[in-house]
């Protein structure tokens, strides 16, 4: 699997996962508990915030994964997908991809 | 641009801007500031954990958009990127992408 | 007014802002918009915990003391105040104070 | 107790946990590991942040008292107190206790 392919293959996991039991499935037990999924979120974000702060480049990757993989189970969860985040990110920063169109404070990338 | 290839565009502007003037790019403004730079990924992290439990969901790929957009900021700012990233979760996934290894707890995805 | 007498007295600034300008109050601002109420609450966390990961001990008390203006803000906004805080920390803690009852693990404090 | 002489109360208990095992004290345990002492705030306060999103009263007093509890692990740990921050929060709402001075902004509370 290639790095580009990586996003589709793991949300091919996190969908499949939607039926799967919460007791042997990481991905479901989030599901079964929105509020806990959520929690994950600031929690991995609060160790990526840890990570950088302390300049420590192997665990900012390590929290970084941690922090898309948690994002990419509330896009699941809420019928989203990595795409359309990729399609957001591409609409602001133009065909071009040179320059990002700051909404809402007119300030340039 | 196709989505695939935003994350690969983004890193070039992200790149780009780190000779650039703090007062006219928002990017090298956080360079700049990195206590700031890391403020703001707990600020998009939460904004997202706040649409998702509003369920509103174009707001959650508005959010989810932000929070990686700072991340791949952070991620620059270290002289990494979200090929790193994305090889970390494809570590975890292996080369099927059929299970995540979860290191920690055993746990299966 | 003493350090004690804080609380109550910040509690009613807070309350006497219900009626309060938007324009012109930053807690009527707030109370008018539970989104941004909720996301400073995030980004006061992240600031504190950005300040101890530095070992910043000036910053960590500015920190903190914005992080429990914006937790009263929440309270009062909910018609919550601090004694209700404190009554459940209390309550946790037991008559004598000696020991948190740690409801969720057993753990002691 | 009364409500008004909680912190201080767990303040001693806070101070007690210094030289206490991280094996039996939960208080100890965060102080032998900082990261995760952070870490805990920031899942402290996004569960604030939910329970404040989805309204539940009860909730929200719950997750306030786990924040604060763990905002005052974080000030023992750096040789901190509550009485610092509540001076802090005097100091800005000066004397009378009547108005807020937002240094940063100047706006009025």
């Amino acid at each position: 699997m290639t790095p580009e392919a990586v996003l589709a293959e793991l949300e091919k996991v996190l969908l499949a996962r939607k039926g799967a039991d919460p007791e042997t499935s990481y991905v479901a037990s989030l599901y079964a508990d929105p509020a806990r999924m959520l929690k994950k979120l600031g929690e991995e974000a609060t160790e990526l915030v840890i990570a950088a702060a302390e300049g420590k480049r192997q665990a900012i990757v390590h929290e970084a994964a941690d922090l898309w993989f948690h994002t990419l189970v509330v896009l699941a969860h809420h019928g989203l997908s990595a795409q359309d985040v990729l399609a957001e990110l591409a609409r602001r920063f133009g065909v071009s991809g040179h320059e990002e169109k700051r909404r809402r404070k007119g300030e340039g990338a």
